[in-house]
């Protein structure tokens, strides 16, 4: 398959060179997906076919239980799209799908039919999952032969610049899935590994200039399906990054376009506003949401036109695709807002109908809970159709331990808004399905945002691991690693210890600094008390108004109940246990999870200056 | 009738006497409601009979179309609540309700039923409107008789200190109505005018120690059905304060509590959190939810028990009692979230059964969106029930207006805020019936809110009058009165002018200083044209994302477009009318509703620095 994803790699290039010196021979360029499965949920494939003025041959076929439902032929005649029917009567196989023209050959490509994968898929990721991001380039290079690949269009490694591709791959995860899974990892989500052969800045992932191939620099359709094993054999799950709004402006339908509304026209080039609040607003001028939605997300990211329906279908199928061939697990879907609402609503149809334990959550990165429960499923607003989103990217609750760490208290600062945060949560079909965090690829690392205080830190990432929702750290929070969001670049750094010869490695307790190893131990030890219990996944949640800029919650379930008190403060705080009746009653000592000390509830708590104490109660 | 007051009175203090010592010779020391009338919507009515042993006696009426239904004993035997049924057949009249104990005199009550107030009455307010927000105690005094009251527990007027009486009243209010008028105003919201015979701080009417009294040194029932048909002559409204969570300490029914649970008991004084939050939190506990709502407001209020049917049915009859004796448009509903929520909907349901066209709204002073909208009627939340509340008091864009001019502008700050507050707007069922307002009774006057810059001033005002909703001016703003709210006695100074021998006159021209000339003429010219102009009182509005820290929206219906620019930069700003295609294509110029002025819309239009400039679009 390697192989097979190298020659269509040259048959493009061949291809590119084709359309200007040599259109009179045409050639079978491109069928995409390049193979399916049998037994699908949903029987109807559309092919997109490309070479040069294909639309000119007809299309046939002969298979046991396949038909050839309907030719498409569209505004490019190198295009042809083409709606074939796989019933349930079809049985795994290859068979020629042959495209004549009257005095010429004829062009044949042999189409395979899979037995569908049996391995562990589609699992869904929940609030018992501790997930992982990683930016791949800048992971571990596992693989040395794969750092620059011949013939894409950046042609070199340069590890001191922030924009070059710097070597890290998916081997180099794979080397390292025992280092996550003993932090107590259950989940890895990793910007997008699809092609991005752009000419620059393509170490991102977020420009795919293909659907259905892993970018060579980070390994293979093949590799990246024995990482989804790798994973599943340990017990993780896989998500997967997708880019439904916007392709790289190399990608290979931008340089022979199916249609004109393929991607958003506009006269001149023209960028999102970035404002999600358009889309809501019952004020809303037209041209407002028009250029939220339908502006380019950069230069070299042209916007997809989602309400045409080969759009449409070209994407979904690839992610099915995805599902099927490597065994994904969940998808977290990139600037969720910009997408047009109705095919994203669709869309989550199809891919709950194909997966119903799979699920997916969104990039909604807006600034007040209104906006962002907006998109979501269920939600307490009638939009006319179910947006189908379960969760969001909570930054929400980011926006609010970020406050509750660095702001001045008052009757609605401090730590109160986290506690009005959650509140919030009276909007959501299911809160629990939001994914809550400290940083990502875009933000300042959140070591870096409390001033690299460590005690502030660990406050924060022990809200992290106890509060409701699906906890998400970025790679090296555990280490501490730092630096602000602008540049970005600046919060993408290597992992020290992923590149052979590094001078440090931090992927080991010895190479880590005394401070390091302090993050890391706490990280750990939290994220493995989670997942050995249940009341911090999927108990229930109580929590009580701050009083003296302290705050006060628990998990509980009917085996175990956990006190978290937050502390922000500069001193220590005296906290009665009295106040919380309803869940105090019938224990007697709290038992710190982290260093095993135990109080008696009989006393007031001490909770030190700048500290989250976790602490499990004993009856 | 104000002789029946002033012998009601008389009879209280009377009793109040009576059970220390004359206890063996029982009276009939109240009823409530006094009287009542004939073919009201609710045939069932609930007399509150007091006085001594009361419970002893046997209840009996005798009067064609009037039923006795249900005598209730309670735990007090001073007290019965007798069930009356009024039918259709019954007309106007009097009949005596007789109670009877063997071997002792009748006790006798002659009961009247009148025939219905059909005067104007129960109009409701909508965005139409204009509100004035008055505190009669400092707002102009027109009877200096009734200033201090014999036998009520305040003693002493005294303008010098702001938490005693300073002798304003009713009729001050009506001596003054045409300079209302002219000023555009159409609707009148009072603080509280029931009795308040509190020892201190009585002037602000919070602490009613009477349901069904005007009190004396505001003047009488009589005097504000005076005030009522005042208005309604003049085509204004009567908008009455309502308090439904708490009463006086010295409330008549303190002295002798029906039942215990006629208030909210604590083992030891307990206020309340004055935290919304908790009533929505998903994860809230119960103990937060009970001392948000049961706790009382302050150590004078005692918070009513209003899961007591009895409290709910006192306290519904006399609202009604009042719409149908006063001729009341609206209420205004005082400290909405502390009430009993179940109660709130079933009273907000029996006005509307009462009187449909009535309305009512809130105040929800909390500091988010999703804490206001929580209590509204039909809102996006399923609380298992209908709030019934069609508005609240909206703080969200009173916040907004403030954070705009006065905050550093940024991607969510400053100007965006005013913006951002609106968008949430689609979680209402209505938003055009939230109260939109820069400051009241409780609030630092927003003069003083932007350091008393004139021009920023004249620009929120501006807002204030074209944005959506029900605008509401607080007495003074029109002259720019300032202080800020702590304490809040500073924030209710006397109008200069309300009082016979006051150096100043602020209700004339001539009596205002060139300043409080400007600000006075610039709000009566745009509440004129507001009042004239039906665009800027339902016309739709279209806002779009401001862009420089400039805030563009448009009022519009078919016949007028109004163009609204917020420029709260300290520097002059060019607007290109080219960006709002969708609302000014057709039109040729913007003519500033205040100056006149006019300008083409080929052109950019320059907006003077700190400036809402208003301008309605011409052909």
């Amino acid at each position: 398959m390697l192989q097979t994803r190298r020659l269509l790699l040259t048959a493009i290039l061949v291809f590119t060179a084709t359309i200007t010196s040599q259109a009179q021979q045409p050639k079978l360029e491109r069928i995409e997906p390049a193979f399916w499965w049998t037994g699908m949920q949903e029987p109807l494939l559309q092919l997109i076919i490309h070479g040069d003025k294909i639309a000119e041959r007809e299309v046939s076929l002969s298979y046991p239980g396949v038909t050839l439902q309907e030719v498409h032929k569209v505004e490019n005649p190198n295009y042809l799209f083409v709606d074939i029917n796989i019933t349930s009567s079809a049985v795994p196989g290859t068979f020629p799908i042959k495209l004549k023209l009257k005095g010429q050959k004829d062009l044949v490509y042999t189409y395979e039919l899979k037995k569908r994968n049996e391995g562990i898929k589609a699992q869904g990721v929940n609030s018992s999952d501790l997930v992982y991001l990683i930016m791949p380039d800048r992971f571990a290079n596992g693989d040395k032969n794969n750092d620059v690949i011949k013939g894409m269009q950046e042609t070199s490694l340069n590890r001191d610049s922030m924009y070059k591709r710097h070597g890290g791959d998916i081997q180099g995860i794979i080397d390292h899935l025992g280092y996550l899974q003993d932090m107590g990892v259950t989940a890895l989500w990793m910007t997008p590994l699809v092609t991005n052969d752009q000419p620059s800045a393509s170490y991102h992932g977020y420009a795919a200039t293909e659907n259905y191939h892993i970018d060579p620099r980070f390994g293979s359709n093949e590799l990246y399906k024995v990482l989804a094993d790798s994973l599943h054999k340990r017990g993780m799950k896989l998500i997967q990054d997708l880019v439904h709004n916007h392709i790289g402006s190399q990608h290979w339908t931008m340089k022979d376009l199916p249609m004109k509304n393929w991607v958003h026209q506009w006269p001149a080039f023209t960028r999102s506003s970035f404002r999600a609040a358009p889309l809501m607003d019952p004020y809303a001028a037209p041209s407002d949401r028009k250029i939220m939605t339908d502006g380019w997300f950069d230069l070299h990211m042209p916007d997809m036109d989602q309400t045409n329906p080969y759009v449409r279908r070209y994407f979904t199928q690839s992610h099915i695709w995805w599902i099927e061939y490597a065994g994904v697990d969940a998808f977290r879907l990139d600037t969720y807002p910009y997408n047009d609402a109705d095919f994203m609503s669709e869309w989550g149809k199809a891919i709950k109908a194909a997966y119903p334990g799979f699920t997916f959550f969104g990039e909604v990165w807006v600034h007040s809970g209104p906006e962002q429960v907006f998109f979501t499923q269920g939600n307490t607003v009638n939009r006319g159709f179910d947006t189908q989103l379960a969760g969001t990217t909570d930054f929400q609750s980011l926006w609010a331990i970020s406050a509750a760490l660095n702001e001045k208290p008052g009757w609605d600062d401090g730590v109160v808004k986290l506690y009005t945060a959650l509140i919030q949560d009276y909007q959501y079909q299911d809160p629990m399905r939001n994914v809550v965090f400290l940083d990502n690829h875009d933000l300042s690392r959140f070591y870096s945002v409390v001033q690299e205080n460590k005690n502030k830190y660990k406050a924060a990432l022990a809200w992290l691991l106890t509060t409701r929702g699906i906890p998400q750290l970025y790679y090296g929070a555990e280490i501490g690693m730092k630096n602000f969001s602008a540049p970005d670049g600046l919060v993408r750094e290597d992992f020290k210890g992923g590149w052979t010869g590094d001078a440090e490695n931090k992927f080991t307790a010895a190479g880590r600094t005394a401070d390091e190893n302090e993050l890391f131990n706490y990280v750990s030890t939290l994220a493995n008390y989670r997942k050995q219990h249940p009341v911090l996944q999927s108990g229930k949640l109580m929590q009580y108004v701050p009083q003296d800029n302290v705050y006060t919650y628990f998990r509980y379930n009917t085996e175990t109940t956990v006190m978290i008190v937050l502390n922000p403060n500069e001193k220590e705080m005296a906290v009665s246990p009295a106040r919380y009746t309803e869940r105090v009653t019938g224990f007697t000592q709290a038992k710190d999870v982290v260093t095993g000390k135990t109080w008696p509830l009989s006393d007031s708590l001490r909770i030190p200056a700048q500290t989250t104490q976790v602490m499990e109660l004993l009856r």
